[in-house]
């Protein structure tokens, strides 16, 4: 076998089967496949598309690419989820403590952001002296002392995916849904879990701007999940207006912690609580998804998920006091108001503008070398539906330094689009459900 | 400007500025932009084509790449072929010796075999001493003093192309006609030729199968060198079956002497003269492409063709007494027929079958490292239209070493298609004449 034909076959729309797909992944994995074939058949993949058994074959090779971990000794079912990421999302942050808290076990592998949208690691991060980057026998003792651990991707784990992703980042084939669909679930997969909620985003923050692909996206990764054994359900949401009220790190600690002290904005609220039922419905421990949110709004209000949270802070090196002493986060120095140059109504945003504003701030990365400014934050003070005066405030930007101050500030106002009346349908958060 | 963004909009069928493709190319040229960026973009170029303006600003910016020669010192037109080869393919050792005895210059920038195509360096150096690596002053030095000369790309010429060519070889996007046009053009311009003529072989021994792609390729390369300025037409030409009877590198050549000394096959003698004819017409050394004709059949007739041809071997450090002595050229030591299975008629060939034989007998390269030895060899006995009869040779095989001789002799017969019946048509040897 030799990969120059591979491509060939790709090329002219041919289907791999599941050797081919092994020969090119686990070649390309050692080393033995050079970056120019590995980009070259990426393209044609890109462009001519994969069939399902190519997808699964795909996934799986990636998956079996590194260590699948084996946490069957821990007592209870692993559960996780997955968001494919917009502005302002950190469910993750408010989820894990809560079903670690109703006595499920999640081993959380997340990510680090890049452009417009956030990662959870950098987020987790702003917190003094959190490690995110634990060996497997330190994630294993976190998870059987707490049963939640959030780390980022380790060498042993899909190193496939790994070395694969960053070459896609470089060659302009991310965009496609079988390659998104095995990054995400050979990752996922490798995490020996038993079930999977999917966050799948759709709207103008989203990877996926259109609702269609979201849901094919999503249909392909239930799809993986379940032909691998695995329980798994798709929530199709809304990212068409950053999720609660923070973006940045700090400020996006610090709303979660509101979260899971029973305040905190109503979307991000609800949103938890409904990935969290749908974690612990399909964790079977609860009998329906209704029983799971009453169980998960149970956890927030007798504080169980808060002190869920402080012992997995402490238990990855963290300083558990910033949950309740927020103040002990980084915080921006200085602060500005973005004013409204219309009166009327919010009808809609160009919700990644606010991504890309804040990474212009320091507070995102551009390239996967940049550092963050963990203090660095947007506040938006306006959502869609909401009445606005000229020169009220849209939001505010908490920065450090002013390098880009007018760039990002023209950017986050010309992301707000404000019309004379009130938007006709304000998009419901939840849209639709995959895979129940 | 950024590469990743360039590939993705190629990658989404858009059209480059002129800009954009000197961005790309010289900074892959110069080791700016990696391997992986480029194969990845070659293959959305490959899969979603280019314009026409796309097209001429590929070509220009890798003629400009490098060097390009300029040969206006020396008197007379400079004019050049250029073929997309096949097997026994040898024009180029006959029309450039006849061409510059008609008094014009013929500077021959060529290449080496790969695959089932020979190539005219590899065969030139089957004559003792003879040096196809001049400097470039050399090359002027031998271009002054005879006419001719034949060497093979410098890295000072076209390094654009030499660079992106090994990339498309690792990458499967080799076949494709605008890839292919600037590849050619860009080299030939180079050259600092006033007219070209283009052999643009089709059938089943040519890189083009399909007539209507190889006209599709002449038109492309036509009006790409017409735009810059050069006089060009296109020859379609048949590779239904091997050109001439031998097939190699020594015998090549001694077949090439044959043409010159006025003897060789009809089809090689008559493909030369067309093509030399053409070369005479464009190079404004005649008035007419018979006139051409006519002045070509003299210079061989005369011996003029054949001095020249003593000369520029001399002037490239060969052995002249080749020409009059060909036992000086290295010889199989073995040979073995193939004979007929049936009785009947050739009525076509697997052409391409009979270079990977050849290659297979270490008369041809697989990999661009492999050497090539220049005695081994092939004789075709019949061709298309021949009676042939049970047991009779089909060909002979001149080898060294029997390594792959079962399967090289198994190839040449299976290359041979004999029916009961003579074929209805012989396909013609020159099908089409393009931008004239």
């Amino acid at each position: 076998m030799r990969a120059v034909d591979l491509i060939r076959k790709k090329r002219d729309s041919g289907e791999h089967s599941r050797e081919e797909i092994d020969f090119l992944v686990s070649g390309y994995t050692r080393g033995e496949i050079p970056d120019y074939q590995m980009a070259a058949w990426l393209m044609a993949v890109w462009i001519r598309g994969m069939s399902r058994s190519e997808l699964a074959a795909l996934t799986e090779v990636m998956l079996y690419s590194g260590k699948v971990l084996n946490f069957s000794d821990l007592p209870g079912q692993k559960v996780d989820k997955h968001s494919t990421g917009g502005v302002g999302d950190k469910t993750s942050l408010i989820l894990a403590p809560v079903v670690a808290a109703g006595g499920l076990i999640v081993p959380m592998i997340s990510g680090r952001g890049l452009g417009h949208t956030g990662g959870t690691l950098d987020k987790l991060e702003s917190i003094p002296g959190f490690n995110v980057n634990l060996s497997l026998d330190q994630f294993r003792h976190v998870l059987r002392e707490c049963g939640m651990g959030l780390i980022g991707q380790t060498a042993e784990v899909a190193p496939a995916d790994k070395k694969i992703y960053a070459l896609r980042d470089a060659t302009s084939t991310v965009e496609n849904i079988g390659l998104i669909c095995a990054s995400i679930m050979s990752k996922k997969l490798a995490e020996g879990i038993d079930a999977l909620v999917l966050d799948v985003k759709t709207g103008s923050g989203a990877f996926m701007k259109h609702e269609d692909d979201a849901v094919r996206l999503a249909e392909v990764m239930v799809e993986t999940g379940k032909r691998m054994g695995k329980r798994v359900v798709a929530l199709i949401t809304s990212m068409d207006q950053p999720l609660g009220r923070a973006a940045g790190h700090s400020n996006e600690v610090i709303e979660s912690i509101d979260v899971l002290n029973g305040h905190g904005p109503a979307d991000l609220h609800d949103l938890s609580i409904e990935l969290s039922a749908w974690m612990f419905y399909l964790g079977e421990r609860t009998k329906s998804v209704d029983e799971g949110r009453r169980l998960a709004e149970t956890l927030i209000a007798t504080g169980q998920a808060k002190e869920k949270f402080k012992q997995g802070i402490r238990l990855q090196g963290g300083d558990d006091r910033v949950v309740d002493e927020p103040q002990r986060l980084p915080k921006a120095r200085f602060h500005l108001d973005v004013p409204s140059e219309n009166a009327g109504y919010v009808t809609g945003t160009n919700c990644e503008q606010f991504g890309i504003a804040l990474a212009m701030l320091g507070g995102g990365r551009e390239k996967k070398e940049d550092a963050i400014d963990p203090g660095v934050g947007l506040e938006f003070r306006k959502r869609i539906g909401d009445r606005v005066e000229r020169g009220e405030s849209l939001a505010t930007i908490h920065y450090n330094a002013d390098t880009k101050l007018v760039d990002a500030k023209t950017l986050i106002a010309s992301g707000y689009v404000v019309g004379p009346e009130p938007p006709r349908d304000v998009p419901p958060l939840i849209r639709r459900l995959v895979g129940a």
